[in-house]
């Protein structure tokens, strides 16, 4: 995400003036193509400049810590709540809810952007900032950006999870999941304009349990639980229709 | 589905003469539109032409039984074993692997079809015919083309409840899921490039136990068991990385 925001960032004449990593191999073309300076400390950075911290949420804390005091300081977690670190006199959040891909670019235009602060004046800044950025910033509590990834873990990763499960099932079966990957687009594309559940069919949705029993009975234990929960969940949806 | 493929033949320059539907109303614009003609009953029929039935899974014996004899006929179900009806000289099944939306238009000739017949030449003019809306025809073995069905259970109907279910938990929340969808797009394009098992991200896949269990806690009860057991199989996944 690091380098994502870095590399957007400079693609609106924003200076990413320096750049701290733990591996700097993998930002190295990166800091040469923004012109950054690759710094060897954290206590390096320039005082007084703004600090987008991308670390994994548990090691957010320790590299606030290391950060020139001077610094308003912003991280991009979706879970942590601001006031985990009360250290700061001008701490954000800088929070874009997406999926990033080393190496492959995406349209940050449509990303959305939650911005939190413990000072308004630095809030209004962050937002300012992601506003160069997308179209879609939006001011979020601690609690509703928590609410905006738990809801994340099920579209992206148990999405994903899904997907997982049917490749992994197609191969065992020498079938290709290439195969499925029209199916998938056209899903998820019925809903930017369908609700999740008008969008819904197929057996569980229907009740069709001769086919559940049969699709049950294929899967012969492997992830057959997880199929039969999903079901019910659906079929539950479905009961007062 | 049945419109869609009228639609799409016509299209193809193939004539579609004629559409037997038990809701005429809901197919009276597109027979116009195609120059087809509504039938009252499945035995007007004319005879020796090919018939492709779509109808749910349960119907298609009833739906053959009332087919004049020398009409070759395909159904479209993808759970459906050739075998289950012994009573056609010439019975084939004409497969598309993809969610229909009515009148949503869509590239059909990215659309995998899957083809099988009791008859080898009736067989190659299935193939024929769907090569001609499609440039993904395969021949198709009722055992395959149930592992496609199942598998495309997980990708479309079960990923579908993914959403279903963080959109429900957003407005649980006054939270509005339009905020996920480009999460959702991005998830499902990455999976064109990346394998499932690469493009995995998230609080189980990390380990992060902490996530986890606020997570729990935040869904109090609803759809707990699910992300549980979902958390679980990624959590697995990955153990012997």
């Amino acid at each position: 995400m690091g380098s994502h925001l870095a590399f957007e960032l400079d693609r609106q004449n924003i200076a990413v003036t320096h750049i701290y990593t733990r591996n700097q191999t993998n930002v190295k073309s990166l800091a040469t193509e923004i012109n950054a300076e690759l710094v060897e400390k954290i206590a390096d950075l320039p005082d007084d400049q703004l600090v987008i911290v991308c670390v994994p949420d548990s090691a957010i804390a320790a590299v606030i810590d290391h950060i020139p005091e001077n610094c308003p300081v912003a991280y991009t977690s979706g879970s942590t709540e601001l006031n985990s670190f009360s250290t700061k006199k001008r701490l954000g959040v800088f929070y874009p809810l997406q999926t990033f891909t080393k190496g492959v670019p995406l349209n940050i235009f449509e990303v959305p952007f939650f911005i939190e602060a413990n000072d308004d004046e630095f809030g209004r800044s962050l937002f300012d900032l992601a506003w160069l950025l997308s179209r879609k910033v939006h001011y979020a509590s601690s609690q509703e950006r928590k609410h905006l990834h738990l809801a994340a873990v099920w579209v992206n990763n148990f999405t994903n999870h899904m997907s997982f499960i049917a490749n992994e099932f197609l191969n065992s079966k020498d079938l290709d999941f290439e195969l499925l990957k029209p199916l998938l687009s056209e899903t998820v594309k019925k809903l930017q304009t369908e609700s999740p559940k008008e969008a819904q069919t197929g057996p569980a949705r229907r009740g069709d349990d001769s086919t559940i029993s049969a699709h049950l009975k294929e899967l012969s234990g492997h992830h057959e639980e997880l199929y039969r929960l999903i079901t019910d969940s659906i079929k539950k949806t479905y009961s007062n229709d």
